[in-house]
Protein backbone atom coordinates (compact mmCIF):
# COMPACT_ATOMS: atom_id res chain seq x y z
CA UNK A 1 0.00 0.00 0.00
CA UNK A 2 2.67 2.33 0.99
CA UNK A 3 4.63 1.41 -2.31
CA UNK A 4 1.89 2.93 -4.11
CA UNK A 5 2.35 6.21 -6.74
CA UNK A 6 -0.07 8.67 -6.98
CA UNK A 7 -2.24 9.56 -10.15
CA UNK A 8 -4.10 13.28 -8.72
CA UNK A 9 -5.72 15.45 -11.17
CA UNK A 10 -5.26 19.39 -11.62
CA UNK A 11 -8.76 20.72 -13.21
CA UNK A 12 -6.77 24.23 -14.29
CA UNK A 13 -3.73 25.95 -15.02
CA UNK A 14 -4.38 28.44 -12.25
CA UNK A 15 -4.07 25.60 -9.69
CA UNK A 16 -1.10 23.54 -10.88
CA UNK A 17 1.30 26.37 -8.27
CA UNK A 18 -0.62 23.83 -5.53
CA UNK A 19 0.42 20.48 -7.10
CA UNK A 20 3.49 20.93 -9.31
CA UNK A 21 6.03 19.75 -6.26
CA UNK A 22 5.02 16.78 -5.65
CA UNK A 23 5.00 15.39 -8.94
CA UNK A 24 7.86 13.44 -11.27
CA UNK A 25 5.55 13.17 -14.79
CA UNK A 26 3.01 16.16 -15.96
CA UNK A 27 0.33 14.48 -18.35
CA UNK A 28 -0.69 18.22 -20.07
CA UNK A 29 -3.78 17.64 -21.61
CA UNK A 30 -5.79 20.06 -24.18
CA UNK A 31 -8.49 17.58 -25.90
CA UNK A 32 -10.36 20.21 -27.56
CA UNK A 33 -7.86 20.60 -29.81
CA UNK A 34 -4.21 21.77 -28.88
CA UNK A 35 -2.63 18.14 -27.31
CA UNK A 36 -5.03 15.95 -29.97
CA UNK A 37 -3.11 18.05 -32.65
CA UNK A 38 0.25 17.75 -31.14
CA UNK A 39 -0.32 13.96 -31.12
CA UNK A 40 -1.70 14.10 -34.76
CA UNK A 41 1.28 16.12 -35.84
CA UNK A 42 4.15 13.56 -34.39
CA UNK A 43 1.62 10.69 -35.86
CA UNK A 44 2.12 12.53 -39.26
CA UNK A 45 6.05 12.87 -38.93
CA UNK A 46 6.65 16.13 -37.39
CA UNK A 47 10.11 16.03 -36.03
CA UNK A 48 9.91 18.59 -33.44
CA UNK A 49 7.45 20.76 -31.93
CA UNK A 50 8.11 23.93 -29.88
CA UNK A 51 5.16 25.26 -27.46
CA UNK A 52 4.80 28.95 -27.30
CA UNK A 53 2.82 30.98 -25.08
CA UNK A 54 2.62 33.98 -26.83
CA UNK A 55 1.83 35.82 -30.00
CA UNK A 56 4.47 37.66 -30.19
CA UNK A 57 7.33 34.69 -29.80
CA UNK A 58 5.25 32.60 -32.55
CA UNK A 59 5.85 35.48 -34.58
CA UNK A 60 9.86 35.78 -33.95
CA UNK A 61 10.06 31.94 -34.97
CA UNK A 62 7.82 33.08 -38.03
CA UNK A 63 10.56 35.74 -39.32
CA UNK A 64 13.80 33.18 -38.49
CA UNK A 65 11.54 30.48 -41.08
CA UNK A 66 9.89 27.89 -39.18
CA UNK A 67 6.32 26.46 -39.92
CA UNK A 68 4.33 28.54 -36.75
CA UNK A 69 0.87 27.75 -35.71
CA UNK A 70 -1.07 30.16 -33.95
CA UNK A 71 -4.80 29.62 -32.16
CA UNK A 72 -6.76 31.84 -30.48
CA UNK A 73 -10.21 31.43 -29.33
CA UNK A 74 -10.54 28.70 -31.32
CA UNK A 75 -9.43 30.12 -34.79
CA UNK A 76 -6.18 30.77 -36.59
CA UNK A 77 -4.31 33.79 -35.79
CA UNK A 78 -4.25 36.12 -39.17
CA UNK A 79 -1.02 35.43 -40.98
CA UNK A 80 -0.35 31.71 -39.67
CA UNK A 81 -0.06 29.10 -41.84
CA UNK A 82 -1.46 26.52 -39.17
CA UNK A 83 -4.07 26.52 -36.19
CA UNK A 84 -4.77 23.96 -33.59
CA UNK A 85 -6.81 21.57 -36.19
CA UNK A 86 -5.38 17.96 -35.95
CA UNK A 87 -6.13 17.99 -39.74
CA UNK A 88 -3.90 20.48 -40.15
CA UNK A 89 -0.95 18.97 -39.23
CA UNK A 90 -2.14 15.51 -41.42
CA UNK A 91 0.18 16.86 -44.74
CA UNK A 92 3.05 15.94 -46.01
CA UNK A 93 4.67 19.31 -45.76
CA UNK A 94 5.35 19.02 -42.07
CA UNK A 95 7.35 15.65 -42.41
CA UNK A 96 10.41 16.14 -40.29
CA UNK A 97 9.77 19.49 -39.93
CA UNK A 98 10.40 21.65 -36.90
CA UNK A 99 6.97 22.80 -36.37
CA UNK A 100 6.08 25.73 -33.83
CA UNK A 101 2.87 26.10 -31.93
CA UNK A 102 0.78 28.60 -29.42
CA UNK A 103 -2.60 28.40 -28.61
CA UNK A 104 -5.32 29.73 -26.16
CA UNK A 105 -4.85 27.20 -23.41
CA UNK A 106 -2.67 24.08 -24.32
CA UNK A 107 1.03 25.60 -24.89
CA UNK A 108 0.26 27.93 -22.21
CA UNK A 109 -0.01 24.81 -19.80
CA UNK A 110 3.26 23.05 -21.09
CA UNK A 111 5.19 26.15 -20.99
CA UNK A 112 4.09 26.46 -17.00
CA UNK A 113 5.07 22.51 -16.36
CA UNK A 114 8.49 22.78 -18.31
CA UNK A 115 10.55 22.99 -15.02
CA UNK A 116 9.54 19.66 -13.69
CA UNK A 117 10.94 16.27 -14.15
CA UNK A 118 9.03 14.81 -17.16
CA UNK A 119 6.54 16.60 -18.89
CA UNK A 120 4.28 14.73 -22.05
CA UNK A 121 1.17 14.93 -23.70
CA UNK A 122 -1.90 13.58 -23.83
CA UNK A 123 -5.19 13.62 -25.76
CA UNK A 124 -7.96 10.69 -25.82
CA UNK A 125 -6.31 9.96 -29.39
CA UNK A 126 -3.69 8.51 -27.50
CA UNK A 127 -5.43 7.28 -24.24
CA UNK A 128 -4.17 3.84 -24.08
CA UNK A 129 -0.59 4.63 -25.57
CA UNK A 130 0.14 7.23 -22.80
CA UNK A 131 -1.57 4.99 -19.76
CA UNK A 132 0.65 2.03 -20.74
CA UNK A 133 3.70 3.43 -20.81
CA UNK A 134 2.60 5.92 -17.67
CA UNK A 135 1.57 2.81 -15.91
CA UNK A 136 5.49 1.53 -16.58
CA UNK A 137 7.63 4.20 -15.09
CA UNK A 138 6.48 3.96 -11.18
CA UNK A 139 6.50 7.61 -10.50
CA UNK A 140 3.57 10.25 -9.18
CA UNK A 141 1.76 11.58 -12.17
CA UNK A 142 -0.41 14.80 -11.98
CA UNK A 143 -2.80 15.34 -14.99
CA UNK A 144 -2.72 18.69 -15.75
CA UNK A 145 -6.10 19.67 -17.73
CA UNK A 146 -5.74 23.25 -20.02
CA UNK A 147 -8.99 24.04 -19.69
CA UNK A 148 -10.55 27.12 -21.16
CA UNK A 149 -9.13 30.40 -20.39
CA UNK A 150 -7.67 29.16 -16.74
CA UNK A 151 -11.37 27.87 -15.84
CA UNK A 152 -12.46 23.74 -15.73
CA UNK A 153 -13.62 22.06 -18.72
CA UNK A 154 -15.30 18.55 -18.87
CA UNK A 155 -13.50 17.26 -22.01
CA UNK A 156 -9.88 17.30 -20.40
CA UNK A 157 -11.24 16.18 -17.08
CA UNK A 158 -12.57 12.84 -18.65
CA UNK A 159 -9.46 11.81 -20.41
CA UNK A 160 -7.74 12.88 -17.13
CA UNK A 161 -10.29 10.33 -15.65
CA UNK A 162 -9.55 8.13 -18.04
CA UNK A 163 -5.72 7.93 -17.74
CA UNK A 164 -6.84 7.92 -13.49
CA UNK A 165 -9.11 4.77 -13.85
CA UNK A 166 -6.26 2.75 -15.89
CA UNK A 167 -3.68 3.14 -13.39
CA UNK A 168 -6.00 3.02 -10.38
CA UNK A 169 -7.17 -0.25 -12.15
CA UNK A 170 -3.44 -1.55 -12.04
CA UNK A 171 -3.30 -1.67 -8.03
CA UNK A 172 0.14 0.31 -8.03
CA UNK A 173 -1.50 3.70 -8.11
CA UNK A 174 -3.57 5.44 -5.42
CA UNK A 175 -5.51 9.06 -5.52
CA UNK A 176 -5.93 11.32 -2.68
CA UNK A 177 -7.44 14.11 -4.33
CA UNK A 178 -10.99 14.83 -4.48
CA UNK A 179 -10.59 16.15 -7.65
CA UNK A 180 -8.78 12.83 -9.16
CA UNK A 181 -11.75 11.09 -7.24
CA UNK A 182 -14.47 13.27 -9.46
CA UNK A 183 -12.91 13.27 -12.54
CA UNK A 184 -13.23 9.38 -12.49
CA UNK A 185 -16.74 9.57 -11.70
CA UNK A 186 -16.86 11.88 -14.37
CA UNK A 187 -14.95 9.77 -16.82
CA UNK A 188 -16.98 6.69 -15.75
CA UNK A 189 -20.16 8.32 -16.79
CA UNK A 190 -19.11 9.05 -19.63
CA UNK A 191 -16.92 6.53 -21.10
CA UNK A 192 -19.93 5.02 -23.26
CA UNK A 193 -20.80 8.14 -25.06
CA UNK A 194 -18.16 10.65 -25.19
CA UNK A 195 -19.07 12.46 -27.53
CA UNK A 196 -22.82 12.51 -26.53
CA UNK A 197 -21.83 13.45 -23.16
CA UNK A 198 -20.22 16.52 -24.06
CA UNK A 199 -23.13 17.83 -26.11
CA UNK A 200 -24.01 20.43 -22.89
CA UNK A 201 -20.60 21.27 -22.46
CA UNK A 202 -19.58 25.12 -22.59
CA UNK A 203 -16.13 24.74 -24.95
CA UNK A 204 -17.92 22.34 -27.55
CA UNK A 205 -20.88 24.32 -28.18
CA UNK A 206 -17.96 26.96 -28.80
CA UNK A 207 -16.33 24.60 -31.49
CA UNK A 208 -19.84 23.83 -33.00
CA UNK A 209 -20.57 27.72 -33.21
CA UNK A 210 -16.88 27.47 -35.37
CA UNK A 211 -18.35 24.54 -37.46
CA UNK A 212 -15.57 22.06 -36.32
CA UNK A 213 -17.52 19.31 -35.64
CA UNK A 214 -14.96 17.18 -37.98
CA UNK A 215 -12.26 17.99 -35.64
CA UNK A 216 -14.44 17.43 -32.42
CA UNK A 217 -15.09 13.96 -33.43
CA UNK A 218 -11.89 13.08 -34.30
CA UNK A 219 -10.64 15.14 -30.97
CA UNK A 220 -12.92 12.65 -29.04
CA UNK A 221 -12.46 9.35 -30.58
CA UNK A 222 -10.15 7.57 -28.03
CA UNK A 223 -6.42 5.50 -29.22
CA UNK A 224 -6.15 6.79 -32.87
CA UNK A 225 -2.41 7.13 -32.29
CA UNK A 226 0.15 5.57 -30.08
CA UNK A 227 2.85 8.27 -30.32
CA UNK A 228 3.81 9.89 -26.79
CA UNK A 229 4.96 13.50 -27.41
CA UNK A 230 7.53 14.23 -24.62
CA UNK A 231 9.30 17.72 -23.65
CA UNK A 232 12.46 17.62 -23.76
CA UNK A 233 15.23 21.07 -23.89
CA UNK A 234 12.02 23.37 -23.99
CA UNK A 235 10.61 21.05 -27.38
CA UNK A 236 8.40 18.37 -27.79
CA UNK A 237 9.56 15.45 -29.24
CA UNK A 238 8.40 11.76 -29.75
CA UNK A 239 9.60 9.45 -27.12
CA UNK A 240 11.23 6.10 -28.55
CA UNK A 241 9.09 3.37 -27.15
CA UNK B 1 -34.68 32.30 -23.41
CA UNK B 2 -32.46 35.49 -23.28
CA UNK B 3 -34.22 36.62 -19.84
CA UNK B 4 -32.57 33.66 -17.91
CA UNK B 5 -30.39 34.06 -15.45
CA UNK B 6 -26.70 32.47 -14.48
CA UNK B 7 -26.16 29.57 -12.53
CA UNK B 8 -22.73 29.01 -12.09
CA UNK B 9 -20.12 26.78 -9.95
CA UNK B 10 -16.69 28.29 -8.79
CA UNK B 11 -15.01 25.38 -7.84
CA UNK B 12 -12.15 26.78 -5.64
CA UNK B 13 -11.43 30.73 -4.14
CA UNK B 14 -8.56 30.73 -6.63
CA UNK B 15 -10.58 30.82 -8.94
CA UNK B 16 -13.15 33.15 -8.11
CA UNK B 17 -11.37 36.49 -9.52
CA UNK B 18 -12.34 35.26 -12.86
CA UNK B 19 -15.97 34.42 -12.13
CA UNK B 20 -16.69 37.68 -9.46
CA UNK B 21 -17.44 40.45 -11.91
CA UNK B 22 -20.22 38.44 -13.58
CA UNK B 23 -22.63 37.50 -10.63
CA UNK B 24 -25.51 39.44 -8.44
CA UNK B 25 -25.53 36.88 -5.63
CA UNK B 26 -22.36 35.01 -4.37
CA UNK B 27 -23.61 31.78 -2.40
CA UNK B 28 -20.57 30.45 -0.40
CA UNK B 29 -20.21 27.29 0.61
CA UNK B 30 -18.24 24.89 2.94
CA UNK B 31 -20.52 22.06 4.03
CA UNK B 32 -17.62 20.21 6.01
CA UNK B 33 -18.02 22.22 7.96
CA UNK B 34 -17.94 26.09 8.16
CA UNK B 35 -21.24 26.62 6.38
CA UNK B 36 -23.35 23.98 7.87
CA UNK B 37 -21.64 25.44 11.41
CA UNK B 38 -22.42 28.92 10.69
CA UNK B 39 -25.86 27.92 9.79
CA UNK B 40 -26.31 25.58 12.89
CA UNK B 41 -25.30 28.86 15.04
CA UNK B 42 -28.16 30.95 13.42
CA UNK B 43 -30.58 28.04 13.85
CA UNK B 44 -29.81 28.48 17.71
CA UNK B 45 -30.18 31.81 17.66
CA UNK B 46 -26.63 33.82 17.04
CA UNK B 47 -27.46 37.10 16.61
CA UNK B 48 -24.22 38.31 14.27
CA UNK B 49 -21.25 36.45 13.19
CA UNK B 50 -18.20 37.57 12.14
CA UNK B 51 -16.08 35.79 9.72
CA UNK B 52 -12.31 36.79 10.20
CA UNK B 53 -9.97 35.15 7.94
CA UNK B 54 -6.65 35.27 10.20
CA UNK B 55 -6.17 33.70 13.69
CA UNK B 56 -4.64 37.37 14.74
CA UNK B 57 -7.92 39.19 13.89
CA UNK B 58 -9.54 36.32 16.11
CA UNK B 59 -7.27 36.93 18.91
CA UNK B 60 -8.05 40.76 18.74
CA UNK B 61 -11.86 39.92 18.94
CA UNK B 62 -11.36 37.26 21.58
CA UNK B 63 -8.85 40.28 24.14
CA UNK B 64 -11.79 42.77 23.19
CA UNK B 65 -14.49 39.77 24.79
CA UNK B 66 -16.21 38.13 21.90
CA UNK B 67 -17.49 34.90 21.86
CA UNK B 68 -14.72 33.90 19.56
CA UNK B 69 -14.33 30.44 17.12
CA UNK B 70 -11.37 29.44 14.96
CA UNK B 71 -10.33 26.22 13.27
CA UNK B 72 -7.56 24.93 11.78
CA UNK B 73 -6.96 21.57 10.13
CA UNK B 74 -10.05 20.17 11.43
CA UNK B 75 -9.16 20.93 14.91
CA UNK B 76 -10.53 23.98 17.67
CA UNK B 77 -7.33 26.41 18.08
CA UNK B 78 -5.82 26.09 21.42
CA UNK B 79 -7.12 29.10 23.88
CA UNK B 80 -9.97 29.52 21.77
CA UNK B 81 -13.77 28.63 23.31
CA UNK B 82 -15.55 27.31 19.52
CA UNK B 83 -14.08 25.43 16.60
CA UNK B 84 -16.45 25.15 13.44
CA UNK B 85 -18.35 21.62 14.88
CA UNK B 86 -22.58 22.65 14.45
CA UNK B 87 -22.51 20.71 17.49
CA UNK B 88 -20.62 23.39 19.23
CA UNK B 89 -23.44 26.17 18.70
CA UNK B 90 -26.17 23.87 19.77
CA UNK B 91 -26.12 25.74 23.46
CA UNK B 92 -27.77 28.44 25.26
CA UNK B 93 -24.37 30.29 25.56
CA UNK B 94 -24.44 31.53 22.27
CA UNK B 95 -28.20 32.51 22.10
CA UNK B 96 -28.55 36.43 21.30
CA UNK B 97 -24.43 36.88 21.18
CA UNK B 98 -22.12 38.15 18.60
CA UNK B 99 -19.97 34.85 17.27
CA UNK B 100 -16.50 35.69 15.49
CA UNK B 101 -15.35 32.77 13.49
CA UNK B 102 -12.25 31.89 11.38
CA UNK B 103 -12.03 28.62 9.74
CA UNK B 104 -8.98 27.10 7.26
CA UNK B 105 -11.73 27.68 4.25
CA UNK B 106 -14.92 29.05 4.79
CA UNK B 107 -14.55 32.24 6.25
CA UNK B 108 -11.88 33.12 4.00
CA UNK B 109 -14.03 32.70 0.88
CA UNK B 110 -16.80 34.82 2.47
CA UNK B 111 -14.14 37.65 3.07
CA UNK B 112 -12.88 36.95 -0.44
CA UNK B 113 -16.55 37.61 -1.57
CA UNK B 114 -17.75 40.66 0.47
CA UNK B 115 -17.68 43.22 -2.06
CA UNK B 116 -20.29 41.56 -3.79
CA UNK B 117 -23.62 42.64 -4.06
CA UNK B 118 -25.32 39.53 -2.34
CA UNK B 119 -23.28 36.93 0.06
CA UNK B 120 -25.61 34.26 1.40
CA UNK B 121 -24.72 30.93 3.04
CA UNK B 122 -25.63 27.55 1.98
CA UNK B 123 -24.72 24.01 3.50
CA UNK B 124 -26.79 20.81 2.53
CA UNK B 125 -28.57 21.48 6.05
CA UNK B 126 -30.22 24.44 4.38
CA UNK B 127 -30.13 23.47 1.04
CA UNK B 128 -34.57 23.63 0.18
CA UNK B 129 -34.74 27.12 1.92
CA UNK B 130 -31.30 28.86 -0.26
CA UNK B 131 -32.53 27.40 -3.03
CA UNK B 132 -36.09 28.43 -2.87
CA UNK B 133 -34.77 31.97 -2.09
CA UNK B 134 -32.43 32.04 -4.74
CA UNK B 135 -35.54 31.30 -7.23
CA UNK B 136 -37.12 33.83 -6.72
CA UNK B 137 -34.41 36.56 -7.03
CA UNK B 138 -34.02 36.80 -11.15
CA UNK B 139 -30.49 37.25 -10.38
CA UNK B 140 -26.83 35.77 -11.53
CA UNK B 141 -25.88 33.25 -8.86
CA UNK B 142 -22.81 32.16 -8.42
CA UNK B 143 -21.66 29.29 -5.96
CA UNK B 144 -18.19 29.67 -4.67
CA UNK B 145 -17.23 26.30 -3.02
CA UNK B 146 -14.94 26.94 -0.41
CA UNK B 147 -12.41 23.90 -1.23
CA UNK B 148 -9.90 22.57 0.87
CA UNK B 149 -7.11 24.83 1.04
CA UNK B 150 -7.81 26.15 -2.23
CA UNK B 151 -8.08 22.91 -4.07
CA UNK B 152 -11.72 21.14 -5.39
CA UNK B 153 -13.98 19.50 -2.88
CA UNK B 154 -16.40 17.01 -3.61
CA UNK B 155 -18.54 18.08 -0.71
CA UNK B 156 -18.90 21.75 -1.84
CA UNK B 157 -19.49 20.61 -4.95
CA UNK B 158 -22.53 18.25 -4.54
CA UNK B 159 -23.67 20.78 -2.74
CA UNK B 160 -23.51 23.55 -5.65
CA UNK B 161 -24.69 20.91 -7.98
CA UNK B 162 -28.17 20.54 -5.89
CA UNK B 163 -28.51 24.21 -6.12
CA UNK B 164 -27.85 24.17 -9.85
CA UNK B 165 -30.68 21.15 -10.14
CA UNK B 166 -32.98 23.20 -8.40
CA UNK B 167 -32.89 26.17 -9.73
CA UNK B 168 -32.50 24.96 -13.13
CA UNK B 169 -35.29 22.84 -13.00
CA UNK B 170 -37.76 26.29 -12.77
CA UNK B 171 -36.88 27.13 -16.12
CA UNK B 172 -35.27 30.46 -15.60
CA UNK B 173 -31.97 29.65 -15.00
CA UNK B 174 -29.39 28.32 -17.62
CA UNK B 175 -25.61 26.98 -16.44
CA UNK B 176 -22.59 28.34 -19.44
CA UNK B 177 -19.85 26.95 -17.46
CA UNK B 178 -18.29 23.09 -18.09
CA UNK B 179 -17.83 23.37 -13.39
CA UNK B 180 -21.26 23.49 -13.42
CA UNK B 181 -22.50 21.39 -15.73
CA UNK B 182 -20.16 18.68 -13.91
CA UNK B 183 -21.15 19.65 -10.27
CA UNK B 184 -25.01 18.85 -11.46
CA UNK B 185 -23.95 15.41 -12.78
CA UNK B 186 -21.54 14.75 -9.75
CA UNK B 187 -25.02 15.63 -7.70
CA UNK B 188 -26.92 13.19 -9.33
CA UNK B 189 -25.08 10.71 -9.08
CA UNK B 190 -24.34 11.42 -5.34
CA UNK B 191 -27.94 12.49 -4.37
CA UNK B 192 -29.56 9.40 -3.29
CA UNK B 193 -26.60 8.07 -0.65
CA UNK B 194 -24.57 11.28 -0.59
CA UNK B 195 -22.50 9.58 2.60
CA UNK B 196 -21.71 6.52 0.72
CA UNK B 197 -20.70 8.94 -2.34
CA UNK B 198 -18.47 10.89 -0.34
CA UNK B 199 -16.79 7.54 1.67
CA UNK B 200 -13.85 8.13 -0.31
CA UNK B 201 -13.04 11.98 -0.47
CA UNK B 202 -10.05 13.20 0.99
CA UNK B 203 -12.10 15.56 3.47
CA UNK B 204 -14.18 13.13 4.92
CA UNK B 205 -10.96 10.59 5.59
CA UNK B 206 -9.17 13.69 6.86
CA UNK B 207 -12.33 14.15 8.91
CA UNK B 208 -12.82 10.79 10.39
CA UNK B 209 -9.27 10.30 11.29
CA UNK B 210 -10.43 13.76 13.73
CA UNK B 211 -13.05 11.10 15.05
CA UNK B 212 -15.63 13.68 13.81
CA UNK B 213 -18.59 10.96 12.76
CA UNK B 214 -21.31 12.61 14.58
CA UNK B 215 -20.32 15.98 12.64
CA UNK B 216 -20.06 14.53 9.34
CA UNK B 217 -23.37 12.75 9.54
CA UNK B 218 -24.82 16.15 10.75
CA UNK B 219 -23.20 18.14 7.44
CA UNK B 220 -24.49 16.00 4.93
CA UNK B 221 -27.86 15.52 6.24
CA UNK B 222 -29.93 17.69 4.05
CA UNK B 223 -33.01 20.53 5.09
CA UNK B 224 -32.29 20.61 9.07
CA UNK B 225 -32.69 24.20 8.82
CA UNK B 226 -34.48 27.01 6.99
CA UNK B 227 -32.12 30.17 8.21
CA UNK B 228 -30.28 32.19 5.32
CA UNK B 229 -27.38 34.07 6.53
CA UNK B 230 -26.60 36.90 4.83
CA UNK B 231 -23.35 39.42 4.80
CA UNK B 232 -24.00 42.89 5.70
CA UNK B 233 -21.90 45.41 6.38
CA UNK B 234 -18.92 42.63 7.25
CA UNK B 235 -20.81 40.34 9.32
CA UNK B 236 -23.53 37.80 9.05
CA UNK B 237 -26.84 37.72 9.78
CA UNK B 238 -29.84 35.94 9.52
CA UNK B 239 -32.11 37.31 6.54
CA UNK B 240 -35.97 38.11 7.29
CA UNK B 241 -37.83 35.30 5.30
Amino acid sequence: MENRKRIEVCFSPYLFPLFKEEFDIIVVIDVLRATSAICAAFDNGVEKLIPVSTIDEAKEYQAKGFLVGAERQGKIVEGFDLGNSPYSYMTDKVKGETVVLSTTNGTRAINLAKDCETVVIASLTNLESISEWLAEQNKNVLCLCSGWQNKFNLEDTICAGAISEYLLNTGNFTSNEDSSIAAKYLYLSAKDNILGYLKSSSHRRRLRNLNLNKDIKYCLTPNQTDVIPVLKDDALVKMDI
